[in-house]
Parts: structure tokens; C-alpha cells; sequence
């Protein structure tokens, strides 16, 4: 269908392939690490350079959102009556660099390279963003116009939990109020596999600060009579899962909706490839939850996964002391019907019952969390999205739930009562979170098509 | 005895006491941390500064002597034929100073506040040093010579274990040759309590690297799936020690001398006050083997300590990862009969045994070590301490094993088989090897008119 207008786009596109990798490469040069204090101006750069794009491109009403935190960006183009309107989702921030020093080139002078694009954000998210930014003015320049009513809000802080745009999409509900929010910040299952998320985990997190001596301690003198915090934060830290991967908190997977068949039966049958899988990461052997598979632990069971330990002396040579204190930074992911707040309180519980003699405990929550989502396979807008990618990628799109969450998915659900189309072309290797980010251009090329073919797609169903 | 040469001496260092503490704190405002490849430089200076305030002092040959790391300084004054030689050992190295940001005032602006000289060394070890140069000093300065023969070996990598002096003295032996080994790199086992100590434990390091998958992992997308390296960094960690306290490694306490009753007597009588050692390091509970006291495991049992542990995010904020490595850093403290190599080989063993899967190890000897020493009572060399030090303090001194090590003690006791008198000035609140170090100048000014009247003790020694 209306293959005159993408093969339009497709010229377009291709004309203009070099000018949109320049703009993105510049867009990715912006540090906008939203978790570190000293990016807050770079975080305000990049919204900036995003809101200069948006009115490149002939959106209208651009402007930054006060949020309570970063803003987000905002832009519309409202011009066909009776059509759909998608609101589309994403975000400007970035995940922290380090370790550093194993990039192959700074996180931040993006470099083509083997037909990909190396940057820090350049798959998570701001490469995403650019495409849908691409497609949308390819659109608008080749055919004049839209066949859809857009409304863009890219935010800045999805990489610390979207802390503010719950309450920011609360309280602006008429303005944002759509028919589908359209996200791409996902991955596609395989290379040439074009992929529909349709359930993203929970989240919560929290800090662990284990305090011993009030000062550290010569562990010759005092070695052997004192409690060690680092000893007494392992044990907890060890406490927090039995031999084979379960989570040993009491309550934590109390409320866990059981799997179906059908749901078990349709993960199965995803293309997973075990020893692939351990070559690729370069691990031994799998490890998890008995009784469940790679793919099941990954996307749909909860997990406590400890991101960030430390306490003592870390520098080269060595330095005998046992240190005042201990910390371990922890996250949760939760699936259908857990309870940010009920697991949160399991935690903690435990942590406190478990806390070694010798040592007082601080506990911090230091995201408060938000539940996981499913998104029904029913809705006619993820139909259109799976005519769109068939169209573009010659296959039809798998339907995977997905391990990772998006923090304001379950606002738009609860808030704007539409479904939500996560269709992202991320692919596993490009080391999303990790030194050496990337984003592969052959996903970007066909991502832009497939993203322009589905506002053509939405823009039929106005006729249906 | 000889009080009118004491009386010559005290009103020498009384006169002289500003003018020392002046060259002590341009001593420790040399930031010698050996353990830091980047304080190399600051590592000889200060031993520069040390030849040169040997030969101001009136010493002879001075020289640094290559050692295969950082250099020795040696001086010696040997003119009382028929007298005993005493080789002073010290070292001018320091612990490094993180986490610096918990000092009062910066670690190398050595600063006097109230009846305490702050700074990095101050009694670990370069105050102490510093004492022995002034009391002899004064000695030759208020009397034109010394009563006895001293030989001054004064080291840079105690606090890196003494990696090369040990086969330095194996490969001088005879130029070292003497009658006792005099060291005041201790602690009096309370204020006012002179303490001669009789015991140090031994001491060896290793490494620890947990590694998993190649990169780091987004732990949305493969948290549950894998084996997160600082969970098994933790279980491994907590699986070294017993809910109690006791190594649980195989064979750690195969070879641990039994403590007679007559050492657990004596150890029973040091004065010990729970309450206030409760109070002073601001824990809740000691915490330790059960059986033993307090006394006991911090001096004369063998322990295993995490001096440090990390791995993932350290920042502000979140970073959901699973990192590819986690690391640890561990020593352990040696009681006599205990074999640096058998007891490295079991850890190693234990670790190897107890790796959860998903994960590989890797443990790396960082220290290869040295065995516990003990100094017997007998010796005319330590009594004739004692008496020095009742001189001055107005009190017999205690006889105290200590937690802490000495690397180079037991190579003295092997290659020159002579007794080595302990006789330090440390107090526990001097914070060694933590924030703000400090030493008490009462302290100090005692120390030097002990060590002086020990000089004239020794001396005395002729005669008998």
C-alpha cells in the first residue's frame, strides 16, 4: 500500500542520508548523562539541540517542558481531521560511560565504523529519536504533509527512572491525549527480525550502606575482634539469592502472576540460540531461576540484581584496613501484578532480619519504582505496526516481552488509557548500558521506513 | 643511674624541641606513599631528606642503599669499643590517604591541635623514626658521643611489606651485625602504659577477580539470565567466614601454635576496657571466634580480612548494569607456626572450590609474606628496655603480642640472630593507616628520653 509515497520517502531519505547522520552525530556529541550532577548542562544542551530539530523539521508549538526536572521536548503537527494521533515517546538522556577507559573511541565523538555508529546513546535512545525525527520530515518534505496527527515528548531522565514525567503526563492528559503511543527505544530480537515488545518489567531500586568503626581501622590491630563491613555486606549481599538464582527474600515472588501456557509456549517459540548466547557474552554457562529458560528469566520473571558494590582500599599495592562503611546499590525488576512498594518493603525486610552482628544497617530507596506492563497483541494500531514492518523488513515481526523496563509506560496505560506500540531496532550487540554502545545503520536505514510506512498505516485506518 | 646525663639531655631536647619539630613536620610533608607508583618521586625525596638529617645529627657513612626498590638509609656511630651495637630499624614510607576527603586538614600540612601533630607518618612511622634522631642527637650533643654503637637502618616499603629488605639483610649481614634490634614502630597498650611488645602476627596478600561476561550488561535485558559477577563475588566473600566469625577456610588453623595457659594469663592481665573500646570505635559489638577475647583475636589468632571489594557503579544516581568483573583485595594475619605458602594455598584452594557457577576465577598472590615472630622475655637486651622505660614513665612496662606486622622482623631474627626490642610510642587513638593520623606529643617527648636512657642502659650493659 501507497507504495508511490515510500518510494518518495525512500529517495528523500537516501538523499539526505549524510545530512541526518551529521545532525545525529552532533546530537550524540552532547554528554547529557542525566544520573551525573556535573552533566545537568549538558542535559539542557541536548534538549535544546532537540528542540532545534523539531522546528527544523515543521513541527509546530516546539518547546521545553518544566518537568520538575530535565524537560522535555515538545512538538506537534496536527493537521489531519479525523486521522489517528500518535504520541510519540522517547528520550535525549544517556546512561553514564564508565569504565571508560574500555571504549575503543570516546562515548562522545560519535565515529562510523563497519557500518555502525559508535557513541554513547547511539542506539539508547538518541539514535531512535533521530529516526523517528528522520522519517517524520521525509514525510512531511516528500509528500507535503503527515497522513497522521504527531505529537513528540522526548524526555531527559528515562535513564534515572523518568522520575518526573509520570506526574508531568498526569497533569497535561488533554493536551498529550492520543490514540497510541508509539516508543522505539527496544531492540529487535535477531538481526533481521523485526520485533513488537509487548510487556516491559518493573523497576525499584535501592541502596545498601553497611557501617562498621566510626573511622577505618588498622586490620592488624583490630583484624579478628571487629566486625569487617565489607564481610557483613557480603553476607547480605549473598543472602539475597540461594545457590541456584532464586531470590531468597521472604514475599518476593508472593504475588507473581503465574505464566500460561500459551504465554510460555509463545516465548518458546522465539529464536534463541543457547551457545550463540554464551559466545557472545563470553560466559561459561547460563545461570538463573530453575525451572525457567534464558528467555523467561530475561524478560519475565523478577529479578534483585546487585549493579554496584564497594568499600576499602580499590587503588594498586595494597592498604590494610577494615573500612568504616560498605555499599551495595540494587535494583529490582518486577513483573505483572508485583508492587513496587510490597517488594521494596520484602527487601528491606530482609535486609534488616539478615543484618550481621557488629554493624548497623542504612537502607535508602532510592527509586521508588513503578510496576512492569503488558500491551494486549489485539489493538489494530500494533497490527498496523506489524503490516509496517513486514512491509520494510520482508518478515513478520516477533512479539517478545522484554527484560528492561521504560519508566513512564505504565502512565501512559493507567493515565492516557491507549495502547502503547514499542517497536525499536536496537539489537542485542549493540551494548546498550556498556562501554562501546553502538547502533548498526542498516537498522537505522530500515527502521526509518518502517517508521514512516506506519504513519502511512495509521493514517489508512482513519478510512477503516 | 647516669641521671646527670639525662638531665643534660632532657634540657638539650627541651631547648631544641621546636627546631625538631620543625624538621619532623617538613619530614612528613613528603607525601611517601610507597604503595602509589605516582609518589615514587615523593618516596626518595623523603629519603633524601632523611640522609641528610643523619649526617646532621652527627652519624657516619650515610648513604641510601639500593635495595631493588625504594632505597634504605643507612648511618651508623660506631666509637665505644667493647660496647653493644643496636641497629635501629624504622621506615620513612606512609599508608596511602583515602578516603582523603574525611581528613580534618590536608594529610601532608602537618598541623599541631591540641597536644597532637596531625599528619600521614606522624606515628606511622616517620614520628617515631624522628625520635630516635633527636634522642641521639642529643646524646652526642650534651655528652660529645654516645654510650653505645648504633647502626641506623631506616627502610621505604614497610608499608608495601618490606618486598626487598629481607634479602638486603640476608646480603649484608655482616655489615648489620649487632647485639639487638631496636624498633619503635608500635603502640603502648594505653596512655602513660610504656609497652614493650613481644609478638607481631605474619602476614600474606592475594587478589581477586570475579569475571563474567565480556562487557558490561544492561541488567533489564539479561538480569536473571546470568550470573551477576558481584553475587558471586559476595557469596564467595561471605562463604570465608562463619556466621561466628571463624575461618572457615580447609586447613587455615592446622598449624596454629596452641596459646598456653601461661600467654593466656598474661594476656588476661593487659588492661582492657570493653566499654571504652565499644566507645572509641563507635560499633555496637565486638564480633569474633568464638572463645577468645577481644585481646586475643586481635593479637594472637590468625584472621582473614577484605581490605577492599568493587565492582559495577560507584556514582550518583542509577546505572543498571551487570559488570563484566568484580575484585578483592585480601590479607591475612599469621600466628606462629603458621607457613605464609600453606596458608595462601589453602585460601586459593577454598576459593577455587567454592566458585559459584557462571563465572570464572582468578586470584592473584599479591603479597607473598611472612611468618608471625615472637621475642623472648629473657633477653638482657629487653630487660634493660624496661628499666628505661620505667625511668621515664614512672611504670614497668606490659608485655604485649600485637595484631600488626613487621615485615622485616623475622629475616632479623633468621640472618642476624640477635633479639629485637619493640619499643613503641603509638597510641591507639593515633588512627594509623586512616584519616587524620596523629601523634600525641607528650608521647613523643617521653619516647625520645626513654630512648636516650635506653642508649645509656644498653651501655651499662659493658660493664656487665
Amino acid at each position: 500500500m501507497e507504495h508511490a509515497v515510500l518510494t518518495d520517502v525512500d529517495h528523500y531519505l537516501t538523499q539526505r542520508r549524510v545530512a541526518g547522520l551529521r545532525g545525529l552525530s552532533e546530537f550524540l556529541a552532547i554528554p547529557s548523562v542525566s544520573a551525573l550532577p556535573n552533566h545537568h548542562e549538558d542535559v539542557l544542551r541536548a534538549a535544546r539541540y532537540l528542540e532545534a530539530a523539531f522546528s527544523a523539521i515543521g513541527l509546530e508549538r516546539v518547546e521545553l517542558r518544566e518537568t520538575g526536572g530535565a524537560p522535555a521536548v515538545y512538538g506537534e503537527w496536527l493537521h489531519v481531521e479525523g486521522a489517528p494521533t500518535a504520541l510519540v515517546y522517547g528520550h535525549y538522556d544517556v546512561q553514564p560511560v564508565d569504565p571508560e577507559g574500555l571504549w575503543t573511541t570516546p562515548p562522545f565523538a560519535p565515529e562510523v565504523r563497519r557500518g555502525r555508529l559508535y557513541a554513547r546513546g547511539a542506539a539508547d535512545d538518541k539514535g531512535q529519536v533521530w529516526m523517528h525525527l528522520q522519517a517524520t520530515e521525509a514525510l512531511i518534505r516528500a509528500t507535503g504533509g503527515l497522513p497522521v496527527n504527531l505529537k513528540f515528548l522526548i524526555e531527559g531522565e528515562e535513564e534515572i527512572g523518568s522520575l518526573h514525567l509520570g506526574s508531568y503526563v498526569a497533569d497535561h492528559q488533554m493536551e498529550l491525549s492520543s490514540d497510541v503511543v508509539v516508543i522505539s527505544d527496544s531492540s529487535m530480537y535477531a538481526p533481521g527480525q523485526p520485533t513488537i515488545v509487548t510487556g516491559l518489567r518493573g523497576l525499584l531500586g535501592l541502596e545498601l550502606i553497611v557501617r562498621g568503626p566510626r573511622r577505618d581501622l588498622h586490620s592488624g590491630e583490630y583484624g579478628g575482634a571487629v566486625q569487617n563491613p565489607l564481610h557483613a555486606l557480603a553476607e547480605l549481599v549473598a543472602g539475597l539469592h540461594d545457590g541456584e538464582g532464586r531470590v531468597r527474600v521472604a514475599g518476593f515472588y508472593d504475588d507473581v502472576r503465574p505464566l500460561s501456557s500459551s504465554e510460555r509456549a509463545t516465548l518458546a517459540k522465539l529464536p534463541h540460540d543457547g551457545d550463540q548466547y554464551l559466545a557472545e557474552l563470553g560466559i561459561p554457562a547460563v545461570f538463573g531461576e530453575p525451572g525457567y529458560s534464558t528467555v523467561e528469566r530475561s524478560a519475565v520473571r523478577p529479578t534483585l540484581e546487585v549493579n554496584g558494590l564497594w568499600g576499602g582500599f580499590q587503588g594498586d599495592g595494597a592498604k590494610t584496613v577494615i573500612p568504616a562503611e560498605a555499599h551495595a546499590k540494587i535494583t529490582c525488576r518486577l513483573v505483572p501484578d508485583q508492587d513496587p512498594r510490597r517488594v521494596y518493603g520484602a527487601v528491606r525486610r530482609h535486609l534488616q532480619e539478615h543484618c550481621p552482628p557488629g554493624v548497623r544497617l542504612e537502607i535508602v530507596s532510592s527509586h521508588e519504582g513503578f510496576p512492569a506492563s503488558v500491551v494486549s497483541l489485539d489493538s489494530p494500531y500494533l497490527q498496523a505496526a506489524a503490516r509496517a514492518l513486514h512491509g520494510v523488513f520482508g518478515k513478520d515481526p516477533v512479539y517478545s516481552r522484554m527484560g528492561g523496563s521504560i519508566g513512564v509506560v505504565p502512565a501512559f496505560q493507567q493515565i492516557l488509557q491507549v495502547p502503547v506500540v514499542l517497536m525499536g531496532f536496537g539489537l542485542a550487540e549493540d551494548c546498550i548500558h556498556a562501554p562501546n554502545e553502538s547502533f548498526d545503520l542498516s537498522n537505522y536505514d530500515r527502521g526509518m521506513r518502517a517508521i514512516a510506512a506506519y504513519w502511512l498505516e495509521l493514517g489508512a485506518l482513519r478510512a477503516g
